[in-house]
């Protein structure tokens, strides 16, 4: 295993940036945002990360296809903009050569990331009233359908996985913390995830293992067992207690919250995961910090606190 | 199943007030605290009780049993006064004739419940540094040892489990959302606590499904078919989103989050739980409204939004 820096732990680093900072601290490999590529422009950013010799560990990311549990016209056209916003982020993983494009798969319906619920015309239930009513959105509502929202997951894997294939892109899915289940992903166990994966060839689909999100699981040890070589991208940041009022930067420094590292890294190594190691933290101290001081103390509290003694 | 009043839902009610409020709203039982029994008096509250014809549905809360993770003499002194506390606990539940003892089982040990890490001699990582050392707590520090501390659950509760049951009491494994895993409890799903309690005979130990916890899991409706007669409890309040920055009061009235009711409580109702379903709300508004305008908001919410349709 290598350590990778996710760009998003130096936000402020552009991609021309970060892969001088990855070559100028010694580390062979990073994960790119598309964001960041975009504004690169894909061609240099193919070329930059070639140059430097380093391999992109992750692209960030594709899903939010959770939308089409909107209804009617609604619904079908957000799932059918999903679908194409996915497409081009595999396109371009494929020109990058990432290692996997990570699926953040999207919330409750109708929800926005980060943002209140709407109060649609339904109220501030924002469903029908009663029991009958729970695939009744009204225009501007959300829906509260979290089965139905995990089909639409399946439904939009089983458009996506094959045209990911073709263009030898592994789709990782990222189960999160279920303090983001209402509005970023409705994946929220590694369990669930790998389920999910199964359907699917292993060279189209697997699983991404986020010490933040996956931490607390009590079948944590079992399910990395069961994933195997399902495992695409192995990320690690700390947990902080408490969460700050905007959970979204809830992660920290390795060695600065409550995840116990080792015995997480020792399974992923146990399952065969041979890839590389990324860093991936959202923390508004972090990103006012000197870019290459977070990558420093990065690199000691990798060897310090993630790995297992003696690896 | 009949509603019940928990409380802590009316926050600023003590148990006379509590019991009034229920007969005046015409509610058949009430869940209460033990602080709020200890200033009434255990033998005040149970001839209140009593003599209003009430259920008691569940005594919160017993548990807090972590602390025993932490090193030498600390660990054992603190595990010796968990068990001593609990079993108060449990006294007071037989003579109230409680339906349960709900047990919150605790965080890391050292960590204290909604309070910053402790950063000890360890440093801010609370753990001596490296792989080997997450069983070597200092002094004032915390311990990174999840499955220790699940562990020393299991051990306190092969201690209490027998002392409840021939006192008539059952415990009730509540599973608390996973971002109380830290501070509150590392009993995370309802899949643990039920594989937790299969350890004592039925009449001794059983499981809460609250619905805040509860909601986001994708085993949820396979664990609580499992559960079956071992639920003792069935608690209701909606999700919040985003959670306020003092997570414990992301409680809120049913209809105002992100839970779809119906199909948990057809799934209750199911797995043959004929017990009282109680309304535990941690909310800074609702507390601060009158609490007769929140008990009558509460018995229209229960109607419209938790029962299924033709319940």
């Amino acid at each position: 295993m290598s350590l990778s820096l996710n760009q998003r732990t130096t936000q402020r680093w552009t991609v021309a940036e970060a892969v001088d900072g990855c070559v100028r601290h010694g580390l062979e490999a990073v994960g790119l945002w598309r964001e960041n590529v975009a504004e690169q422009g894909l061609a240099e950013s193919v070329k930059l990360v070639r140059a430097a010799g380093l391999r992109v560990s992750s692209l960030c990311r594709g899903g939010f296809m959770t939308a089409g549990g909107l209804p009617g016209d609604e619904g079908r056209r957000a799932f059918a903009r999903a679908l194409d916003d996915n497409r081009r982020a595999i396109d371009e993983a494929a020109e990058l050569g990432a290692a996997c494009l990570v699926m953040v798969v999207g919330g409750l319906p109708g929800v926005t990331p980060g943002e209140p619920l709407p109060a649609g015309p339904a109220g501030a239930r924002g469903v029908a009233a009663g029991g009958g009513g729970y695939g009744g959105v009204a225009a501007g509502g959300f829906s509260r359908d979290l089965a139905g929202a995990r089909e639409r997951v399946a439904e939009a894997l089983a458009e996506l996985a094959p045209y990911a294939g073709e263009r030898g892109v592994k789709l990782a899915l990222e189960p999160l913390h279920p303090v983001y289940c209402p509005d970023r992903a409705v994946l929220s166990t590694l369990g669930q995830a790998l389920d999910l994966s199964l359907a699917h060839p292993e060279k189209q689909v697997g699983v991404v293992v986020d010490t933040f999100h996956v931490w607390w699981d009590p079948r944590l040890f079992e399910d990395i067992a069961r994933a195997g070589r399902r495992i695409v991208s192995y990320q690690v940041c700390d947990y902080l207690h408490p969460l700050p009022a905007d959970v979204l930067l809830g992660r920290g420094m390795m060695g600065d919250g409550v995840i116990g590292f080792p015995p997480i890294t020792r399974a992923v190594l146990a399952a065969g995961y041979t890839g590389d190691v990324e860093v991936e933290i959202f923390n508004a101290d972090i990103w006012a910090a000197d870019p290459d001081e977070v990558v420093a103390t990065m690199k000691a509290r990798y060897e310090d606190v993630v790995l297992p003694a003696g690896a």
